[in-house]
């Protein structure tokens, strides 16, 4: 499998499955409708619905009948970037080397695009029901609910907003990675599982690799934010030190933060032990993850 | 029956089901959860919630398994006050003759507490899954994001936004309150009767008296705005005359306003036609609603 061919096929699946879904930008009232879509196709990679796609596939699902769980993580990681880029939390100008959604829209509709977003992830994964069994859809939603909610992604933001007042110490910036990034990824694995009829046993295995995927993804970000490429992350790198933002390789060092992450990376491949030759997408996507440059 | 000391007793059953559902004050991140609690107990009057539990009795449901899909719609409705009252909207200082919740937590905390808020709701909907059937559980998920979205609330919100900049017209003041206050109202009549098994017949009128509460609501508010008592409302009078707000009476007059108000009321009224004496607490609600000094 080449990998970086079958993120790309997913994502052009996605990005076509969200055209369809989202109303026009033209729909009343329309200044809205332009600020979901400018959002929405910034040029994410698109990692999070590959996850919920690789892991319905994984445990012999059908990645086409998962599509809408797909758009919708995307949809609700997308508001959390939105909000997150607002001048009273991180304040930032650029998303992905474009003007953040308020810069190009002002405060007000930066916000209401996020609420929008927030509300249409729910939208989609209930749009589900016609075709998958609603026990299932529901379950889907009360994850992901959790996930975005105070126990999970917002839970992270809080902690990390805090924590750029005062210094962190190791456990606080575990919480706000595993809050902030983990708890999407594992809500994303889980709902492909959930919506394909999983086994228990390979809920939990497929969770175990969300966790420590996410733990790696968390650290190699950092990393990347001391030594990347400016112009292939799309963003100022040094960023986090100017923001005095908790990292990994601030608590950890940089030889120590690379360790954690190959380690997250085999404990992840290791999750994956009792999963066949469908699993091959989550393998590589770890490699993916540990060796990106962007 | 005693419309006043009916809808108290609905409000507390809400508020002590609300205070089980939300995360205790304390738990961590504190902050967040002291935020959200201090938005929903400041004192609402619980007219959502008692909706859809009066929607559930008037088709011969259970009040008490349809609360917490009445704490769903009260903490939605929060968020969008809480939204709605930030600095780049409304920018208002006192909600219900207390600090918004921006002024007392900052800004940060306040769009996060209203994204928890959001999240919350679909939350609560679908922990309803195990004592009502999960594909009603589904339909009402679908409503509500319906509503909440940017062909409801938001988009009224939206319309409401722009209006402040420019002349309004009938068909956008119409637009922006079916959509900002009209979807909710709709959505929580609706929930109450979906998850009671309601008829498709009764489903359609509960729709229509819901649609004719939510106007005249909306329009003494307007008025009330205008000669109401600033004590009673906890909120200065005359904000949308200073905001340059479009309201009814400005469009249409003081007394063509009241006519609207009333006429809205009787097809309010009429819509129950065929509900029998358990439909009693939305008829006495007409009467309130058109009555309210608060």
């Amino acid at each position: 499998m080449d990998f970086k061919a079958e993120l790309t096929r997913r994502a052009l699946l996605v990005d076509k499955a969200l055209d369809s879904y989202l109303p026009a930008a033209d729909a009343y009232p329309s200044v809205i409708h332009e600020a979901i879509r400018y959002s929405i196709f910034a040029g994410g990679k698109r990692l999070r619905p590959a996850l919920v796609m690789a892991s319905a596939c994984a445990v012999g699902g059908d990645e086409n009948l998962v599509l809408p769980a797909a758009c919708a993580v995307e949809v609700l990681h997308t508001y959390s970037l939105v909000h997150d880029d607002l001048p009273a939390m991180d304040n930032d100008d650029l998303r992905r080397g474009k003007p953040t959604c308020h810069k190009k829209f002002g405060e007000a509709i930066a916000i209401l695009a996020g609420d929008s977003m927030l509300t249409m992830a729910f939208a989609l994964l209930a749009g589900m029901a016609g075709r998958v069994m609603p026990d299932r859809v529901v379950q889907v939603i009360s994850e992901v609910a959790l996930a975005a909610g105070t126990c999970g992604l917002i839970g992270g933001q809080v902690v990390d907003l805090l924590s750029s007042e005062n210094e962190i110490t190791k456990q606080e910036l575990e919480y706000i990675h595993t809050h902030k990034t983990g708890a999407l990824y594992r809500a994303s694995v889980r709902a492909g599982a959930i919506l394909s009829g999983a086994s228990p046993e390979q809920i939990q295995n497929l969770t175990a690799y969300a966790d420590n995927l996410g733990l790696a993804f968390q650290i190699v970000d950092d990393i990347l934010d001391i030594e990347g490429d400016e112009e292939k992350l799309g963003k100022p790198v040094g960023s986090d030190n100017k923001n005095q933002k908790a990292t990994y390789p601030a608590l950890y060092g940089l030889e120590e933060s690379r360790k954690l992450a190959r380690a997250a990376g085999d404990y992840a491949l290791a999750a994956l032990n009792s999963l066949g030759a469908e699993a091959e997408f989550l393998r590589l996507l770890v490699q993916f993850v540990l060796s990106r440059e962007y």
